[in-house]
């Protein structure tokens, strides 16, 4: 059933499956548990989270079944730390913000970062969009603070503009989110083998924003 | 379990559960049967689809399980009639294009129309992202389908005003996609009883697109 599901869900969004780096993850995890994490990234993708078995899993890596619960409590522990760490990634991503820069160039670097980071990393941006229903209430609750966070920097970036007199909109939060739109949503279609590289993908977007905040790109 | 999963999803979204209207599903379903698609709306956005049994969606309407067979074949078959519904509606809904408008105004309107869908039926549009991957090849290949005929009406009027020499876009497949994101994106966080009416936000949404075409708004 998984190859056939692995095509349905290529099909689906247009984009391809591929598979993450063990160093996204970070070192906080063991170099197992970040094998685990990659391999359940790929299972995930393929055939949802719900049709994956931890055996699904554990497989990937070459290890026995009961691997998974040294590392992880549950499935749903495996898929709360994916989702977690890639939108903690995303949010790094976005690095320290009010640097002194412009706020034109400095919204625009925020998109090229965000765009690129989702072009980049589509595979488990996509787990982190569309598999939340898996999740359980606490954890779901953090990845909402997560995404309050990505959401203040955009919004913060634009309303500097705003005071400075740079940008032009008619509502910050409004503007904020359909900037963000174009970074989230790409993970939709997204694929590497794609004719968008991550980095061109960026500079594209962060011109389009640009434009929407009623600015020139510098 | 269904009350807290439908507090947990309506958290991460930021985006409330609405009911859907029955006349949504238009004269190709029986009374009864459109009555059970307006309920599995309900049960599949507050507990996903795997979570939903056949006899959840009944019993929203006061029916016995068996009762769901008179219409539909399988549970998916229900998600599948939703899903392709869905799209069908939001495509009728940018009406006839190359009606002789000038090209802002022609893209103003689809983006209104787009974006004024999305925001009053956020909740079957949301089924409509989120629940792909419960679908079947098939089904999956027709809403692919109709996807890239949504892309193209967007496609061929930015390529009309880039003909005209009214839209400055670096590529047209980008600038389509990128407005076709603001729609898509908004059922992650919509809500009806939110600031932002279903028009204030197409209103918003289309001064963005025409700004990110180059153009100011007409």
């Amino acid at each position: 059933m998984a190859p056939r599901q692995a095509h349905r869900r290529a099909r689906v969004a247009g984009a391809a499956i591929d598979e993450p780096s063990t160093e996204l993850w970070g070192p906080e995890f063991a170099e197992v548990a970040r094998r685990l994490l990659s391999s359940a990234v790929l299972c995930f993708a393929r055939n949802g989270f719900h049709a994956t078995t931890t055996r699904d899993v554990t497989a990937g890596v070459g290890l026995s079944p009961g691997a998974l619960y040294v590392h992880f409590s549950t499935k749903e522990d495996v898929l709360f730390a994916v989702v977690r760490v890639g939108h903690e990634r995303a949010l790094a991503e976005l690095g320290d913000q009010g640097s002194g820069e412009g706020a034109a160039e400095e919204v625009a670097d925020l998109v090229r970062r965000f765009v690129a980071w989702h072009a980049r990393h589509h595979t488990v941006a996509r787990i982190c969009q569309y598999e939340l229903a898996g999740l359980e209430p606490d954890h779901v609750e953090c990845v909402r603070e997560l995404r309050q966070q990505i959401n203040q920097v955009f919004r913060r970036a634009v309303a500097r503009g705003v005071d400075a007199g740079v940008f032009d909109v008619a509502d910050v939060d409004r503007a904020a989110r359909a900037i963000i739109s174009l970074g989230v949503d790409l993970v939709r279609w997204y694929r590497l083998d794609g004719p968008d590289s991550p980095d061109a993908l960026a500079a594209e977007y962060a011109e389009l924003a640009l434009r929407m905040l009623g600015t020139r790109p510098v």
